[in-house]
C-alpha cells in the first residue's frame, strides 16, 4: 500500500483569496507529490454539527467542491468524494463508538471550550453542547481509519483529534485484531509554514474582519474593487516607497516568482504609484485566478457534471471502504450466518499457539493477557498507565518465562502457564 | 400507513424457558394482531456496546434468530431483520446525533448507574463508560424513527429511551420539517402483565440463579432432567398436595389451558405423586416446545436458509429505509448537486405564507419563532419549560394577531409583523 494522505475540506462558509493561498493551493500542490495516494473529502457530515440551515449546507458544499476542482484538484489523480456519499463511514463510526472511552471525549479541546464558555456565562456546562459536537472526534477517527491514512494534514487545533484517532485505532486493533494491525495509526502533519494572507487592512484576511478579497465571486470587477481598497501609506506617485510591511506587497508575493517580487519592490522604491502597483497586483492575481474562475463558473453552471465527478470519487472511495468494512464487521462479530463455520476453522488453525493480547480498557489503562492455544485465559495483567510498560512485561515473560514478581493474576495452574510461556522461548 | 410496532431483540445471552414464556411467546402473539405492521430486529449493533467477544456476538445472533423463527415468528407476515444489515440506521444515527442535546444523555438512567457505580468504587465517574454506552439512546432513536414506529413494546427500564427518541424526533421535525412531521413520535408500550416464570428453586428463572430450564439446548433429555430438579414439598405419593405456591404448578400453568390447569390441580389434591406430576409437565412442555426444537435444529443446521431469511427481511426493511433516509438527507441539506435548483423552486412555492416554527434547543427549553414568507425572522420567543406553553402562545398569536405581552422579541417593524400575523387570521 502506498503512502496515504487524507485531507478533510470544510463545506461551509465562503472562500476568499486567503483560503486559496493558505489552504487550497498548498493542498493541491501536495496532491501532486509522487508516491502519495491522496484522499480529499468534503466533510459534510461534520457540517451538520454546527449548521441547521439546510440550503446553506447544500449550496456551500456545491460551491466548495467546484472551487477545489477549478483550482486544480485532479479527480483522476486523487480520490475526491463527499463524506456523506460513503455510508461505510457512519457505520464504522458506530463500531469505533463502542470502543471509545467517554473520558477521552471529555478531554477534547472543542468540547471543553464550549463548557468553559457556558460556565462563564453562568449556564449549565453542557447547555449548548450537542452530541454532534461531543462525538465529533469519533466521526473524524472513522474518516481517517476507513482509508487507513498514514498522514493527515491539520491545523494545530486538530492535532488532538488525530491523537484520539490513534488511540481508538490502537484499542480496536488490540480488541479485535487477533495480532493483526487492522488499522494503520495515523500521524498528524502540522503545516508549520502555512501562509497567512493579510487582508485589505493588513490584518489576517478573514470574513469576520470584513477585509477579504473574494476568490471567484463577483468576477474580475470584484477583484479590482477589493484591491483598490487595500490600505497603503500616503506617498505620492514618483515618491520612493518602502515595500516592507505593506499588505499590498505581501499579497503580491503570494502570487509572484522571486524575480517578479524583486522587480515589484524595485519599482516601488523607484516611485511606482500605489494606483499603478494595484493594477499590477490585479493583473498578477487575475492571470492565475482568471482561468480558474472560468472553470468554476462552468462547473457551477453544470451541476450534473459536478455531481458525476463526486459520484465517481465516491465509487473509488467505496472500492476501498466496502471490503474493508466487511473485514472490520467480521472482526467484531457481525458476520453472515453462513460465515460461522468457515471462520471457526480458520480461527482454530490460527490459535495453534498461545498468544499475548495487549489492549486498552475504558479506564484508559493498558493491559495484557495470555491466552492458551484454545483461547482460555491463563494470565491477566493489572492496568498500566503507559502502554510501553505493558509491552515490556510481555516481552520479558516471552523471553524469560515465568517471573515471580510479574504484575499478573494467574488464571490457570502453574504447569499450564509454564508450558504456554515455554512455547514463546521455543519460537 | 398502518399502525407500526417495532420490537428490538437482544442478540446476546442464552435463551431459556423463562425468556420464551415472558418475552418471545407474547411478542410473537402480538405480531399476529390484525391491522398492525410489525418490525422485529436483531439489535446486533447494540450488542457491540457490552460485548467484545466477536465469536459470541456471531454465535448468539445466529442462535437467537433461529429461536424466534422456530418459535413461530413469521417472516412473511412481519419484517424481521438484523439491525446491522441496514446501513441507513447508523447514518440516521449521525443525523440525530447532531440534534441531540448532550445534557439529555447525561440524564440517561443506564449512564447514571455506571457513573454511580464508579463513584462508589472511588473511581473517576466515567471510568468504565464507553461512548457506546453513552450514545446508545441515539442509536435506539434511529432504530425507531427509521421506520416511523408508532409503538415500541419495552420493559420499564427502557421507557426513558422512548421519551428521548420522542424528544429527538420533535427537535428534528422542528428544525428540518418545514411544518411537516418527518418523524412519527413513538410511544412506549410497557407490558404490565409480563409473565415471570419461576425457576427450579421457585425464584425468578434466571441464568444468574442457575435455576433455568433450557429452551431447546440438550433436547428432551435436558428438559426432563431440569424438570426432575424442580423443588417440591416432601409429600409422598397418594398424599393430598396443595398446588398453590408450587413452582411446578406455576410452570405447568404457563403452558396449559384453563381445563388442563384445573385437572392438574385436582389430581395433585387427589394424591398424584410429584414424580408423576413432573412427567405430565415434561409431556405438556415437550408437546409445545418439541416441534419448535425440531425447526430450531433444522435452521441451525442450514445457515444458508437462515441467512436468506434475514437477507429477505433486510430487503423489506430497506425498501422503507432507503427512500426515507433520502428524504431526511435532503431535509438537512445533504442533496445531490443536481437537486439544488429544483429544491429552490419547490421551497419558494412552499414559503408563500409566513410560518411559525416550534423547536427545542440544546438547553432543553422549547421555543418558537415567526418567519416571513421569504424566511426572515420576525418574532423570536423566549424559552419555555413546557412545549405546550410555546404551542399555546403560537395558537394565540395566530388567533388574535399581535398581543402586547407576548413573550417574544420583535425582529422586524410593527407593520411587517402585524401583516404577517394577519395572514393567519385570514386562513
Amino acid at each position: 500500500m502506498s503512502h496515504r494522505v487524507l485531507t478533510g475540506i470544510t463545506t461551509t462558509g465562503t472562500l476568499h483569496l486567503g483560503n486559496y493561498v493558505g489552504a487550497i493551493r498548498p493542498a493541491i500542490a501536495a496532491s501532486r507529490t509522487p508516491g502519495v495516494e491522496s484522499f480529499y473529502f468534503m466533510a459534510d457530515f461534520h457540517a451538520l454539527i454546527k449548521c441547521d440551515e439546510p440550503d446553506r449546507i447544500a449550496r456551500s458544499s456545491r460551491a466548495i467542491a467546484a472551487t477545489w476542482l477549478a483550482a486544480g484538484l485532479d479527480p483522476e489523480r486523487v480520490t475526491f468524494y463527499r463524506q456523506s456519499d460513503i455510508p461505510e463511514i457512519p457505520e464504522l463510526t458506530w463500531l469505533l463508538t463502542c470502543v471509545t472511552a467517554k473520558g477521552q471525549m471529555n478531554r477534547a479541546h472543542a468540547y471543553k471550550a464550549a463548557v468553559d464558555a457556558a460556565t462563564a456565562a453562568g449556564e449549565e456546562p453542557d447547555a449548548h453542547v450537542t452530541m454532534g459536537l461531543f462525538s465529533y472526534p469519533v466521526l473524524m477517527a472513522a474518516d481517517i481509519l476507513m482509508f487507513n491514512a498514514h498522514r493527515v494534514p491539520v491545523g494545530k487545533d486538530q492535532v488532538q483529534h488525530i491523537e484520539m484517532a490513534r488511540d481508538i485505532a490502537q484499542r480496536f486493533n488490540h480488541l479485535f485484531g487477533q495480532g493483526r494491525e487492522l488499522f494503520t495509526l495515523p500521524e498528524a502533519v502540522v503545516d508549520a509554514e502555512m501562509e497567512l494572507l493579510p487582508g485589505l487592512d493588513g490584518r489576517k484576511m478573514s470574513k469576520s474582519y470584513d477585509n477579504v478579497i473574494p476568490l471567484f465571486e463577483g468576477g474580475p470587477k470584484a477583484l479590482q474593487e477589493a484591491v483598490a481598497r487595500i490600505v497603503t501609506d500616503s506617498k505620492l506617485p514618483g515618491e520612493p516607497k518602502d515595500p516592507e510591511g505593506q499588505a499590498l506587497v505581501t499579497i503580491y508575493d503570494a502570487f509572484a516568482t522571486p524575480e517578479q517580487r524583486a522587480a515589484f519592490r524595485a519599482a516601488l522604491r523607484g516611485g511606482l504609484s500605489w494606483g499603478e502597483a494595484k493594477q499590477q497586483l490585479v493583473a498578477l492575481i487575475e492571470g492565475q485566478i482568471g482561468p480558474m474562475r472560468a472553470r468554476y463558473d462552468a462547473l457551477m453552471a453544470d451541476p450534473a457534471q459536478l455531481e458525476a465527478i463526486l459520484q465517481r470519487g465516491a465509487e473509488k472511495a467505496r472500492a476501498i471502504a466496502v471490503p474493508f468494512l466487511k473485514e472490520l464487521r467480521a472482526a467484531v462479530g457481525l458476520r453472515p450466518y453462513t460465515a460461522s463455520a468457515a471462520t471457526a476453522v480458520a480461527k482454530a488453525e490460527k490459535a495453534a499457539l498461545p498468544v499475548f493480547k495487549q489492549y486498552r480498557e475504558a479506564d484508559g489503562q493498558f493491559y495484557f493477557k495470555l491466552l492458551s492455544a484454545g483461547g482460555e485465559l491463563l494470565l491477566q495483567s493489572r492496568g498500566f498507565e503507559q502502554g510501553r510498560d505493558a509491552g515490556q512485561w510481555v516481552a520479558r515473560l516471552k523471553r524469560e518465562g515465568w517471573v515471580a514478581d510479574a504484575p499478573v493474576q494467574r488464571e490457570a495452574s502453574d504447569e499450564v502457564i509454564s508450558a504456554a510461556l515455554a512455547a514463546f522461548q521455543a519460537e
